[in-house]
């Protein structure tokens, strides 16, 4: 394994140091236990959006950190839920009387721990709200998660809300926002190599050297299906029109009832696309995948939805949500309205994510 | 070779095509010849700030048009120097009135190339300069170019004289300014993997599976030296030291005389770092490598810098001069002073940077 680390143990602390001393501008480093928060945090008057999750998909979340965008992030081991004390700690250190949003990408040991974190936090006092993000579209169940996984409509979700954080949404408001973000987002992935996850030492799962997987969840969770090596053009389009043609996806989420202290069994349905909606697009790289690839599948996709009636109107392009450096990209289309469009439109400035500020 | 493109010989051209129709506020494209060039352009008044080389090394350049930064990028095929009737004909089209300021990485091809379009700008009645970038501390000579190479800089360059361009500043003072930014901006690179030209279908060169390259190209030219992987830290160490106790370096580079159109013959002297200056630091992904390995190294070259005095002051991380999807790193630090921090803090607005605006 060549990797640009010092010891295993250390590889996530040593991520963390790097960043603190690169932004303090824009963020602190708490080591005890591990969060990033907003160097400014408790921002007066403002909901605080925090997130998290296994490490390894940097920018997100610690990069999401800064105005416009997150408050707080957890970051856990390497592709290993963060505890529920590092959200519970980061909560306190962000609120600021508003209330705390968690946004929460549906694996089942970050949903198991943000739900304790949200009752920690409740007994202190703190208003907390958890919304589940589960836009993938290629697989039900697997091997992580109950239900859909929660991958790149985290990216826009985290942007959007953010905004409206800072725009004066309380925290029932960026509550029922995020929940919307996530109902009209869907995304599907596919990877050309695997990664190795340093404490692992090999390679995640092994592809020939003209397969690729399609439907590869962040983790290198197996997908729907492992083909050939294609096209750009016929890769882009196979995973535009699973998103597109995507049915109406209805499931029971537990929502944390806010001041209540209790859980809610909540149905939520999405909406699929229909002709005549505008889009924002999200091509990434799942990190080994140079920008210039995404341009071409950027170009098929813009085809693909047009001819189904959709337009993109907004995008994002680049490396957002990685699984270190494994080659590969997803595609997320997430359904935009006015209100989802200011909040995109609106300035933000963090180290992974920066424009107008 | 798994890669997503479609019909080798359109992989430029679709890469463009995407860039095209994702970007239509900041660039258009000019397929014949190829080059991209600011939605806006000419903008009046202002000194055209135009760049080029190989493709592969995106988002640089191409994805650097915008507000603040370039007008205008020629794309060669991957790792291929671009014509001169790309750059003539994107000078003529960025021009203004004011002068296009050529910024050449230095490498035999592109110059030839930049020379030979400058006298045609020349002869049409264009005002030309021409500016050299060659910052690479590991090799004197190499298989692309006499001298030394020109690498990250060049993004640094290009960011701070279009903010100089776009406050006004006329060729003269642009060239000046680049020149600067040049003499005092040093880098070095190294390789964990090779990467793959589409058209050679396999890898540029073979590295075991615990060897890295230091010093190497941006197009998988040989570095210094194979060594055994090192840690993050032993890595950092040894570039850091090497670009910061680089001597001072005269060379001879031919400079188009403007007006007169002619060439000059102009010696050159670098400055070499000092105790007690200032710097900008930026760490480059190559491509493959992932943001959350460049902050374990920009944490140890802090550390690095400090102990000879030298404060980074600002800092850029990320990929921005990729070499498709090597895995590996680069390190430049430019040298400050109150000019140069004015113009990287400056709005900028394109695909690949963007902030304050």
């Amino acid at each position: 394994m060549k990797k640009l680390i010092n010891a295993l143990d250390d590889v996530v602390k040593e991520q963390l140091e790097g960043m603190a001393i690169a932004h303090p501008d824009y963020l602190k480093v708490n080591f005890e236990p591990k969060y990033v928060y907003r160097a400014d945090a408790p921002v007066t008057g403002k909901v605080a959006l925090v997130s998290g999750g296994g490490s390894g998909h940097e920018p997100m979340h610690g990069g999401f950190v800064g105005m416009g965008m997150l408050d707080g992030a957890c970051p856990g081991e390497v592709f290993t839920s963060p505890t529920p004390d590092q959200m519970y700690e980061c909560a306190k250190a962000v609120n600021a009387g508003a209330g705390v949003l968690f946004i929460v990408k549906n694996y089942t040991g970050d949903v198991l721990n943000f739900e304790m974190a949200a009752e920690l936090a409740a007994a202190e006092g703190i208003q907390v709200q958890s919304i589940l993000i589960d836009d993938d579209v290629a697989v039900k169940d697997s091997l992580y998660t109950a239900g859909r996984r929660g991958v790149g409509t985290t990216v826009l979700a985290e942007k959007i809300v953010g905004a409206a954080a800072e725009a004066g949404y309380n925290l029932e408001q960026c509550a029922d926002l995020c929940r919307k973000v996530n109902m009209y987002g869907r995304s599907m992935g596919m990877a050309i190599t695997s990664c190795i996850v340093p404490a692992a030492g090999k390679p995640t799962f092994d592809l020939g050297d003209d397969e690729i997987e399609i439907g590869i969840g962040i983790h290198g969770e197996p997908g729907q299906k492992r083909i050939k090596m294609a096209t750009a053009d016929e890769i882009t389009e196979m995973m535009a029109i699973e998103i597109l043609e995507d049915k109406a996806y209805t499931r029971t989420v537990r929502e944390w009832a806010g001041d209540e202290s209790t859980w809610d069994e909540v149905d939520l349905t999405d909406n699929p696309f229909e002709a005549g909606d505008e889009v924002i697009a999200f091509v990434n790289s799942m990190g080994g995948t140079p920008v210039s690839e995404l341009y071409a599948v950027y170009g098929k996709l813009f085809e693909v939805c047009a001819a189904k009636g959709v337009k993109i109107v907004r995008n994002l392009i680049g490396p957002y949500i990685t699984s270190l450096e494994m080659q590969g990209m997803s595609i997320t289309l997430l359904k935009a309205d006015e209100e989802i469009l200011k909040f995109w439109d609106a300035p933000v400035n963090t180290p992974g994510l920066r424009w107008g500020a």
